[in-house]
């Protein structure tokens, strides 16, 4: 297929990748143009502006945030600007807030342009694999057609529902499951060895092989037992996704218990100083609430 | 091996057949004695008082609480009356608090009574196959010796540490990362299907095929799905188990927010009536908290 | 003093009367005409636009959201548009974020316009009877100059420091402490009544003799005990106040987990259909919580 | 009238000074008789026995915890033995458990000793002074006749309930609301000083003014903005107190989610290295958490 991609982070890059070496054809948009030439060997054309990725057959969005998408989008020359109706489908991949999907979907469905909402799970080594999960939602015959894009970047693609924002519920939800995890296991692990009895290594195997024994989970527990920090997914970014989950709980009054805890350790986190460590330091939080000393 | 064997509810009937079937020789004993009459076809013998099952290689406790278990191991004739110095090994496999455990250990080092603490992981059907996973600490002799017990009963053991309250500190922790599991399952749910725009089962088709693909979680992810709380493990017992977490915390000074909140949503199910229900109805709790109408 | 005043919702109306009652002269505007009615006969004048009520010693704004401030503020012919370099000084005295409060700091600076902010601490009848507290932050020449402003609506004026979000922060963090009395006056009431041998009023009565005794904490008090929720504060006014502070907390990087847990409270008093009461009802969750019945 | 006392500790001394300044008869007995020698100048009678205190119009106990009240009350010699039946009165003073208030309660009952619960609110200060609170509950006849006792050590005597153990429900209540108030000052705290533009006097200042207005509140916002922790009621004592408020919602099925919060704060405290403190250095917790530098 003939594919657009604006965003080129870690995670678009990656998929960027993928979907070349699935033979899909890409032309990538990047606002520093920088970033997109370690592309262009590996078979991608670059466009100098915006409406010459929304040509094809669908153009994907893959951005930091929500300002960073609605810029993209409603800009003048940007993506509604660009687009035709009933043609090019914009995926829109990027962690946003349910609120800016609703929005945007009311104003591609004004202009008669498909819309799909797809944000993956994985890490940036399983989307150069090919490996991610891609959860969607939206038109289904539009998901239908967009398939194949899916099934190059992803493993397996979950529909969930025609609308588009439930997709992104859904991505927060497995992010509020997944640093639910880190931080239990930072609480238990605070338990476990306080008394120094207990090599960290030994409950941690435990949690491997049965609470947590899943490909998605396992980085965590690797990365908490062998106080590796490096920041594929760090603190500042997880904090934003527990606030757009908790701001889409508040507006369908959904209290979040855990995850207001969540974002109280992550600010803790933040204030002792490891805001630029990877979210499994999130760990480390009741560490030190239980007074664990711990090595910088 | 001549296993002698105390406490056959649920979990200790099936624990008893796995290790008939794997060729050991078992002696049970129960406070309610017809509980021990569906053993004797399956080859038991069935003992009339503690001290004949304090004869052979070992004797194991499965019992349901710590009040049972000090009865049975302290009172008149019972198992400090009936062991003999460096010979039976007394494996507690309760799942009771690290504090009585530390206590059985120093009144059977006193005497000289070799003692190991091996709380198990899984549900009886686990059990009745063989396929528990057993967390054991104390002394590494006598693990080694009653290996083949644990292979008969679990599919791997964990040998935790030299002090054997610490397998009831991961027991517990184990627990407690079950237990925040099904806490965040029914908060995302609640935010998830709120709206009625999505299917529960598509969010934990989603849940389970990523973040919680790991048999241990599997079964509460599908209970909740399919409103299915027949109780296996019941939120009474979930609850006592929270506070043996809590109990213990407070004995070693760490704080644990996460296993707070799910003892106070385990009292929250239980005034609401759910007492009786599988600890995976907790994950009803923030259902009911954001105004989702609960059929009964 | 020559006074304008923006902003005539119920706290407004007391306190322009307040104003009028101490001899100020004072003008006022409001976006719906007819609310400013009924304070001419009190002495009031009313401005046909924005700029009317900005030629005098000062400006006041009482306005129910940051949005209404900034359109207030920024829009054509608004106050910045309006007022006059090293004039008429403008008091905030609205319940806004700190950050909007920082914004409007700089934008009057750079054109040499003295800007204070107030929020102040009172219901309705104690703005009505010039009983309020005031909470000031700002440069102190300004303060100095408007004291008798302040005076006329308030039994004290609280100097907090010369920048004036402060203020702010201490105006959410007083709502925050009495948001707190009233969750655990909900919590220990349902441990306190829940067996049915105690008179919820005699509870109440030791609360409001000594932890309570003070006039600010009473009235909620006795809203809980007399079962009166009439909105004088209606809890989505208060989810807003905890929601600012939240968000203050979040970019200083304080965790405030006592807010996060009122927060999670006032979504679930909305979700079961309180949205309509004071907020003296954030009292019942806890009730709920524990299974206590609750005629409606 | 003829008064027994058992328990000498500071709030213990204080409260027989206070009787017997009201010109009431005292006999005190104490563990450790030293700590009674300073009252016989005061004009108490020292007694070699608890049944030598037990032949008066009354006798009280204010003991540590529920083990000291136990023994004291159950021991051979103890209270049970030493009291006749229909005649002196025994008050429990102490701040104990309303399960083990619930035995005591069935245990003179069954012997027909009158038995009334009245636990005191405020510090050794207040008691010297004969200012406390009473918080009363048992039979009202026996609560009549003993009156004069409670008037010469309080200010107010409130008269929960005919239910002994209510009383104790709320004394835990009313800590727990002290504690919720430590707590939240330390979290506003944070919020308010973390910039520096703030002195921590003037925001304490608005809160002693305002919410905290209040004489019972008073020491503790004076203590924080102080720094003084001298332990007139120590972390420990504060721990020990919600853990009895915890296990008194679980006996109930009441869910106490800012007990809880507080209870783990707590333990962040004492593992900070805090144990030694007043409960006021509670509110260093969210100090510590938000990253403000603690001079120790």
């Amino acid at each position: 297929m003939d594919v657009g991609f604006i965003g080129l982070g870690h995670m678009g890059q990656a998929m960027v990748r993928s979907l070349l070496r699935a033979g899909h054809f890409v032309t990538v948009w990047n606002r520093t143009r920088e970033k997109a030439e370690p592309l262009r060997e590996a078979g991608a054309l670059i466009a100098d502006k915006i409406g010459d990725v929304c040509r094809g057959d669908a153009v994907i969005t893959m951005l930091a945030d929500d300002q960073a998408v609605e810029n993209v989008v409603c800009r003048p020359h940007g993506i509604l600007d660009s687009l035709e109706p009933n043609k090019g489908i914009h995926i829109s991949m990027s962690t946003i807030s349910p609120l800016l999907v609703r929005n945007l979907t009311e104003r591609h469905a004004e202009r008669n342009y498909p819309f799909v909402s797809a944000p993956v799970l994985g890490r940036p080594d399983a989307a150069e694999q090919g490996k991610l999960f891609v959860v969607a939602a939206g038109d289904r015959d539009s998901i239908d057609f967009v398939q194949p894009i899916f099934d190059a970047i992803g493993q397996r693609t979950f529909v969930i529902s025609e609308t588009p924002e439930t997709a992104n519920l859904v991505k927060l939800s497995v992010n509020a499951m997944i640093a639910t995890a880190i931080e239990a296991i930072g609480e238990t692990l605070a338990l476990v060895t306080k008394s120094g009895d207990v090599d960290p290594k030994a409950y941690i195997d435990v949690l491997l092989s049965t609470a947590l024994g899943t490909p998605l989970y396992r980085p965590y527990g690797e990365n908490v037992v062998n106080r590796s920090f490096k920041p594929e997914f760090p603190i500042p970014l997880a904090l934003k996704d527990m606030r757009l989950t908790l701001d889409a709980g508040m507006e369908r009054d959904v209290p979040l218990p855990i995850v207001s805890l969540i974002r109280d350790h992550l600010l803790e986190a933040i204030a002792a100083g490891d805001g630029g460590c990877d979210w499994s330091a999130l760990a480390l939080v009741p560490q030190r609430e239980a007074g664990i000393e711990q090595p910088a």
